[in-house]
């Protein structure tokens, strides 16, 4: 992995965090997964358990923050890069913000519940240094879904 | 507490609300509290405990939202009240939007990291339905922060 782009970086640790979403499916939780990555190694890693847990604070990426955390000792997130699979809401998009992460790296977009739509027209509660990239693996990433909200219906 | 109007039940459950938050200045967290009132009655009480536990996720009002889930078996807080003493940043804002919670009431308004500031726009990531009132024992709640940051200078 010497040879490694960063392209191919941010692919392999979003197939990380597609098996995480792979685990929600099946236990019927909406698909999605994140994988926190410091100094090239995943340090977290976590799938959306809102009704497992009864919760809806459940995202994958809110265990993925406090997982990270814990593993480094200290609140924030300043070394790392966070992979989901899907473009994160507002409540996860807050809490990424406060935990100053480096690169927030998703797959698919979520123009009905996602952080760009639901808040466009206003600031986004990230941190002003968070490079954001959109698109990794996105068609994995929405195809996941799309199946999952098909087999719902 | 038969004849008590709106305005007096509210000031009451904020005074408990304010409580917590007295709990988490004297363990030297930032003094924010809430309860969460179900029916008339507190199912979850709650205060900041993000250097306790090195987690920027653990605010009040998320750990309130876990914990009236919890008590009440099922996700959605759509009877449910939150009093809080500080107005919601955008991640606990998202996550009351998630819960579809009924209302809720802050204290003091947060004009730097509070969701209506950072927000401001059009959208909110409130539920639509959820009601906002804003200014409940408003002067106690803002003391309570202010001599709180004024100590730590």
């Amino acid at each position: 992995m010497l040879n490694e782009t960063q392209q191919q970086r941010d692919e392999r640790f979003m197939r990380e965090a597609l098996k995480e979403a792979e685990l929600a499916a099946r236990e019927d939780e909406v698909p999605i997964g994140a994988v926190v990555v410091s100094n090239g190694k995943i340090i977290a890693r976590s799938h959306n358990l809102t009704e497992r847990l009864c919760d809806v604070t459940a995202h994958a990426e809110m265990q993925a923050i406090t997982a990270a955390a814990d593993y480094l000792g200290g609140k924030y997130l300043t070394g790392c890069t966070i992979y989901v699979t899907v473009e994160p809401c507002p409540m996860c998009a807050g809490a990424l913000g406060w935990s100053q992460i480096a690169r927030i790296v998703y797959g698919a977009s979520d123009k009905k519940r996602g952080y760009s739509t639901l808040l466009s027209g206003n600031k986004t509660p990230l941190h002003p240094k968070t490079e954001v990239v959109v698109g990794v693996l996105e068609e994995e990433c929405r195809q996941l879904m799309q199946s999952f909200f098909r087999a719902k219906r």
